[in-house]
């Protein structure tokens, strides 16, 4: 039985596109996922509290929660002062965001893709000499909502200079939801990751991830109760939710390690901390196995 | 490129599982899908009005319906009076459905599948004489909520009886939303269908139709907006919103022969006359061509 690995991303990049949710409610979700038997959580990210309020908190939600050793959390930083929050916090597996697109990569980042580039070629051997680990998600890989279609020779550069500067490992983000099965199939034709991160903005992360498994990729990002909207189209999904995919995996014979009910209740979860009704078919119908 | 069939199934299938709407808006919502260049339409069923009350109208709608004479128009019969009553309006193309789960086929029809499979052995050479073709829907194909999993060579034992009996075309329905490209694998390895009808209960109606294309089938239901939600799970979804499926597959280099901006004002339009969301990720969020 082939393992998928899933790291769950609800507490982070899930809650950073809600309203805040207080410590209390983080450190709920964060713990209820460290026992539904997923082996990766990205926990926090240490970013500037005026820009991004809903995690201000993350020293007191990593300090607070409950680690479990069979879990690896990590952290999402954008840059050098991000990094050595992180670092002294304890974490060991850091990840930074570079967009493929420029125009993407001006309106989150304020500065171009090339200049990011840069900035993370200076941030690797800070990582590496207080031992820990660098990923790299490259966003907007399937396409971007400012430039349309993303050449996957362009991604394919950009993973070619942050390998040559030592990062240690690559994911791609479809950003806005923009990945089929195709853009799956031209892109990996080009270059791989370690790790993909879909959204379901069109309804297609599940194909997406049917097709990348197909073509050797095991490990992906999801989020509970698919928490974490679309900033692009209010109203409509992000992430694809942790629980329709692990369904997904299980009846196919993949083998993830999470406890699905489990996994449903910690959704269950993050739909009374974020108090609306989540996109996820698995959290509204159970799964296929609930008769009635 | 390959052309893939899509049969619009909003106006009956997607109506039939939402409040009643007005004969206006029926005629309002087939007349703008006719125009957005699908072939195929599920107009109506023809039901006796006290057990579907949201059909009562269907004679109304079919007579006051802008025919467009590049589309084919079918209805859905439960018996001999609901297919004499289509015959009589003018359709050709007629569907009935039996469950491939006893139970299930006992709590919807009332009766054995073996009963099922006797009336519809009763009832193809009444359409064949009028001239038209009967097509049979397999509920329950991947799966019953009551039964559980439903086993292949089950399905097989009734398409084989219905094909014996005479029956022009199979369609397989995944009635709950049980499939997952795994089902879809095993059930196609025993037996084919002309066309598959997936809902998106559980988020994996396009990788079964993914998955279904790699092997070979090239017709499929879907509906404008993902109308008709899941009479089994208030909140979930129930068909496949026509308009992702759509999206994605023109993207993949398939052809529908389906303006896809059209499409999505009928489903803008099927979205006002049930007066809620739609479950439709490319409603709310627009296709990936679509930029800021």
């Amino acid at each position: 039985m082939t393992f998928v690995s899933i790291r769950e991303v609800a507490p982070r990049d899930g809650l950073q596109n809600e309203d805040p949710v207080p410590a209390d409610g983080k450190v709920e979700l964060i713990d209820a996922l460290s026992r539904t038997g997923v082996r990766r959580i990205e926990a926090v990210s240490f970013v500037h509290p005026k820009a991004i309020p809903q995690m201000a908190d993350a020293d007191e939600v990593w300090s607070r929660i409950t680690r479990n050793p069979d879990v690896r959390y990590s952290a999402l930083i954008p840059n050098t002062r991000g990094a050595q929050r992180a670092l002294a916090a304890g974490f060991s597996e850091i990840e930074v965001v570079v967009s493929a697109s420029d125009t993407h990569n001006r309106r989150n980042l304020n500065r171009s893709t090339d200049e990011s580039l840069d900035d993370i070629a200076a941030l690797i051997p800070l990582v590496h000499e207080a031992g820990g680990t660098l990923e790299v998600i490259v966003a907007t890989s399937f396409g971007c909502p400012y430039e349309g279609d993303i050449a996957p020779e362009r991604v394919a550069g950009i993973v070619a200079r942050v390998r040559a500067d030592g990062a240690d490992r690559i994911a791609f983000g479809d950003t806005t939801g923009m990945a089929t099965p195709r853009r799956v199939r031209d892109l990996l034709a080009e270059v791989r990751p370690d790790l993909l991160h879909f959204h379901n903005t069109r309804g297609t992360g599940l194909a997406n991830i049917v097709t990348a498994l197909e073509l050797g990729v095991t490990e992906f990002d999801a989020s509970a109760g698919g928490l974490g909207g679309c900033p692009y189209a209010p109203g409509a999904s992000g992430n694809v939710a942790t629980e329709e995919v692990v369904h997904m995996l299980h009846d196919m014979g993949f083998d993830t390690g999470i406890d699905l009910d489990r996994l449903i209740e910690a959704a269950e979860l993050a739909e009374r901390l974020v108090g609306r009704p989540l996109p996820s078919g698995v959290l509204r119908a159970g799964p296929r196995t609930r008769l009635v």
